[in-house]
């Protein structure tokens, strides 16, 4: 048994980070530079996500299907700013059986273009459209410098894939899909986001536009947390991607493509987390209450045990994700501090006592000490339990919100934009010119993260040139 | 529209197989030589098969996790029969990010040598045993004559890992997901199973002992469906996995691995499909039932299109997986035979003195014409779905335990054996040699496909060489 201690997060947000992913269980280094094995708790949390986000993808209409890893090197070169994007992150295939191949293969980086390739085959008129796809896989992108769920060279996620006949229901889809991820973030969680639209500079390579919902982690800087592309024409041109319209003339399709990644899981970590360890939204933690039983002697601990395992069926059985700590030989102290590590949010405590009483402990993750603790009655729990956790996943909103907005700034001028995006956003008017974003990017290592969709009504002046701006956007330093 | 027409299975099986997959639409060919796109019909199915595994892995004790598709060509060498198995098989990665890599990596082609050092980590003493791993993901093996489903260059499977203390508990958790493939093959898929252990010739690249289970394909052939490895001390020695015993002593743990792929969906439709195309058993059809609305009128399509849609509510509502056909332009023909390629097990029609009767018909997709036709009232029809859909499941097992029990021989001699095997399965006395064994392949092609573990009372004589025999075994060409 470790110590289970973290660096606190205000002495070394990044080493805190680092440590935490591998004393939570959630993911381990993999012997090769940059890849992550995640861990079976890490990957029950990247379970309850899929889940979510896959029950709505079907609702909308979207059906999953598998596509290859492996794409012959000569697709990627097809859509001219994909393979200027891609090409210096790909891993490639030189050998395979024995024999050096004729032609490389590259492990795809994401699949526009084997799906592209597929849909030209497969979309003949407008009564195939519009075609919605989506597939959970892995891709590899070869990254220098890497970090757990946050950058890794191999990652996992879910890419969407859609074929339409006009720009708007293309856009139209595009916005639909970010939506989903902001009422996953927000409702799932617990994560305030702001969804926007992309500087030129910041899109997908092939995209005409990028939406992206951007939080702020818990040391002020953004994390990029899914994105939406509008492709336009782009890859239905260099693949071919046709249809008949009624008219019976041939037409090219507008595509999309959507995704979000482990890399979410990095940005629960950061939201949420505390000095103590992680702390996790109860409606996609794998444990959401913990039961530990507190006895001393074999007589305390047989009432004490029948009175949990009791609890453990009662809220089985009212559908909540329960975990039994039946473990021997560890204090009550170490395992407070392991399941607190471990982000459970509920944690039951049932000693002699509460037997006795028929009561027991409620302790809130998101509460320490004696702050977040309840005593309850053995009767009715199911009720009280779900009570305390829909109060814990408001609570873990509230609380990212309102640290989101005490480190926003709309600073006066470029000199308080300056130290705006040293601990937080930068909510500034921009005037729309690539010359600006990138002065302040070299001066500041402070990025454009999106355009809000959500626009204030009045005009303004660019933070950097002081010519007249249109739009107010988020400038931060970002993961 | 394609007309829709296979070869018979009796004319050319192979052709008619590949055909059956294209136009049921349930994958398609890749770019990549011998790669396959598996397409939203046929990963759904997929998705019913892991969903059915996934809960019985889980509530057995797995856990799921994700370990990476890059290893270390180094760690294939560590174990012996591994290297030997595999290095003709790999391919190899050899450049990333524009260069070159001082160690050439490989996708994985299975995952025991990369979860044997993770386990090496993560296990110390008994109290972390036995360690229950499962990974659902798609795996490369450079193969050189390659068919949809069956065998593929990239393809998708589960692969459980496992660690235990004693060499007992690993022979039992190898038995038990035997077991569980069985129950699957048996109950969900209704393809009956031949469950045994392989002999030594034909065991998996370091495996003491290798369990299958074997189904006759509808040309008499065999398939092994599903695999369960017992890896004896063969990786834990390869990576050290070690733990304290409860004595103190450092010991070398047992291993288990076991995967099920989906090569399993080409038994599917080689052990149920017909000269109209598929047939899915019920309990893992995408679609179970497909509504089939018939009417030539607007007036009549008012009519039928409102009773179409309440029956499809009312199964909706009792859970059954349902498809109302609504594509306009094709005639009720062109949809019948359409539906029947894809293998919806039950189809509903509906038409317009069907309204007036308030009736619909069923029609059976493995019964074809009047035969599996009958009118039932729309009143209670959920009960009467439920029924029928039963009945099929049934009626899918018992057919194809019938055709593998006419062409499973016993034969008398060598002689009778030689013709057994090209058309099914041989059970034969075998002496356990592994010249005899070869002598077999060399001279019918038949290879020894398992020692099943149910086994006569009594002894016999090998019915290559004639000495005596203790166990019964088959012997059969195999996919």
């Amino acid at each position: 048994m470790s110590d289970l201690k973290l660096p606190s997060r205000s002495e070394d947000f990044s080493e805190w980070y680092n440590q935490l992913v591998i004393q939570a269980k959630l993911a381990d280094y993999a012997p090769v530079r940059g890849c992550m094995i995640v861990r079976p708790y890490g990957w029950a949390l990247w379970e309850n996500i899929q889940q979510y986000l896959d029950r709505v993808f079907k609702a909308t209409g979207h059906l999953n299907a598998a596509f290859p890893l492996l794409i012959p090197r000569s697709f990627i070169d097809k859509e001219k700013s994909h393979v200027e994007g891609f090409s210096p992150e790909l891993a490639v295939v030189t050998h395979g059986g024995g024999q050096e191949l004729e032609e490389p293969l590259v492990i795809r980086p994401t699949s526009e273009t084997i799906i592209g390739h597929s849909f030209s085959k497969w979309i003949q008129s407008y009564r195939d459209l519009p075609l919605l796809i989506n597939q959970w896989n892995s891709v590899v992108r070869w990254e220098l410098r890497t970090k757990l769920f946050l950058r890794t060279l191999e990652f996992f996620w879910q890419e969407g894939h859609t074929a339409h006949a006009t720009a708007e229901e293309a856009d139209a889809e595009t916005r639909q899909m970010l939506g989903v991820y902001r009422d996953f973030a927000v409702n799932e969680a617990a994560i305030p986001v702001i969804p926007g639209r992309k500087s030129a500079s910041e899109r997908f390579a092939g995209a005409d536009e990028t939406y992206s919902i951007e939080a702020m982690m818990g040391d002020g800087k953004a994390l990029q947390s899914a994105t939406s592309h509008n492709l336009g024409q782009n890859f239905a041109k260099a693949f071919e991607i046709q249809y008949l319209d009624k008219g019976g003339i041939l037409q090219h399709c507008w595509t999309t493509s959507w995704g979000l990644s482990t890399r979410f899981i990095g940005a629960i970590i950061m939201v949420h987390g505390d000095d103590q360890g992680l702390i996790l939204p109860p409606r996609l933690a794998p444990h959401q209450v913990v039961i530990v039983p507190i006895f001393k002697t074999d007589e305390e601990k047989a009432k004490v045990m029948d009175a949990a395992h009791r609890v453990r069926n009662e809220l089985v059985a009212s559908s909540f994700r329960v975990v039994l700590d039946e473990r021997e030989g560890m204090t009550p102290g170490f395992r407070f501090n392991d399941w607190e590590m471990r982000g459970v949010p509920l944690r039951i405590e049932i000693g002699p006592k509460d037997v006795q009483k028929e009561t027991v402990v409620l302790a809130r993750r998101d509460k320490p000490g004696k702050e977040g603790k309840t005593f309850v009655s053995q009767a009715g729990l199911s009720a009280a339990v779900k009570e305390t956790l829909e109060l814990i996943q408001k609570a873990l909103y509230e609380r990212a919100l309102n640290f989101r907005n005490a480190n926003t700034v709309d600073p006066k001028n470029y000199e308080e934009f300056q130290g705006a995006v040293e601990n937080g956003f930068a909510s500034s008017y921009w005037c729309g010119s690539a010359k600006c974003e990138q002065s302040i990017k070299e001066a500041t290592k402070a990025t454009l993260r999106c355009i809000p969709l959500e626009q204030p009504d009045e005009k303004g002046t660019c933070i950097f040139c002081g010519q007249s701006a249109n739009e107010k956007v988020i400038f931060a330093k970002a993961y």
